[in-house]
């Protein structure tokens, strides 16, 4: 397979989403044109992205929405199950044990953890916040696929190299710093605050 | 001033990180390389972003951080204050409450609001929940500049809609759908489900 960049990668997340949508309203085939139209992209980006994986839909037919759903679960991983760990027992930490949107994709929380220690023992839904002093054997213990970072910035980098000594191959970073991390080990970056900053760019320079 | 693409401004504000830190820790001047190597980038990536604003440094001597930082926080609109309402007070909603990064670049949230009545007039942090059903009023009070979307997915569509009906221009929404917005509205959409798919697209395809 190509090396496909990440912007393919967050559209065909955002198709596979679009694709659920049609299916709990029962709609069985979908074309390119809609496709892009519910993405607000162009048809020909869904075509050349989906172009990347080989032939999934006909001309003129357009896609079966559960074979191209299958398709890009496959591709994404999606159908199957990950097992994630958090650190961090903060205000972020406590939202994503619970969110929805990751218990639905197939990412399971099954561990969250702090260091400090009056977090250390409490209950936040299903989870008890562990002690992140004993991380490796906790990771192990739990199989964890994926790290979360939800801890202060200082503490980001630290971190990450804990969870990487630990066997954590894939690293979702919440504090606003770039992680660095050697070849091998995939790191992603949310920063809410870039987001917002993108709103406050547009609204100075009232465009886009 | 060029267009420029929503991947620039991304960069912008992690060059903008990057110039905090180094003032931080007392340094005046930084190259494009070092600024490249901070975020995991090309140092021609760094000039080419940088040269869509006219010239900052001198050749050879590099930039002054101070002075780069100040023109980034212009361009991208943080050297004032602006007035951001939260629409849901779930997990998500009151994580952002009392985000540390919103504040320190200047997004005060000043309002948050559910059609809850359980969750309307509870205290979160500095806030107290107002009734969403009298959003219009609330976001006139307040002066609001950026709307959060917060809600369930449902939702979420309609949400937007009152927001821009009372006056709201920009919309950071966390729902996991397509906002559809006229021209003129900025919408940006944060999806953390979406970050950690890219992970799983590597875990499964082993590169990245």
């Amino acid at each position: 397979m190509k090396k496909i960049s990440d912007s393919t990668i967050r559209r065909l997340s955002k198709y596979y989403r679009s694709l659920e949508q049609l299916i709990e309203n029962s709609i069985d085939t979908v074309s390119s044109d809609q496709l892009a139209e519910m993405d607000g992209i162009t048809s020909a980006q869904v075509r050349k992205d989906l172009s990347f994986f080989g032939t999934f839909g006909k001309r003129g037919l357009g896609y079966n929405t559960k074979a191209l759903k299958e398709q890009i679960g496959d591709i994404l991983g999606l159908n199957r199950k990950w097992r994630v760990a958090i650190v961090g027992a903060g205000n972020i930490g406590r939202a994503l044990v619970n969110y929805a949107e990751f218990s639905k994709q197939g990412f399971n929380v099954c561990l969250i953890m702090d260091t400090d220690s009056e977090k250390v023992d409490e209950q936040i839904h299903h989870l008890t916040v562990k002690d992140a002093a004993k991380m490796k054997e906790h990771i192990k213990a739990e199989k964890i696929d994926i790290g979360i970072i939800a801890v202060p910035t200082w503490a980001a980098q630290n971190t990450a190299e804990e969870l990487m000594d630990a066997g954590v191959k894939a690293i979702l970073n919440f504090a606003p710093i770039s992680i660095k991390a050697p070849k091998g080990i995939h790191v992603k970056n949310e920063n809410t605050a870039i987001e917002i900053e993108a709103l406050s760019y547009y609204l100075t320079n009232g465009s886009g």
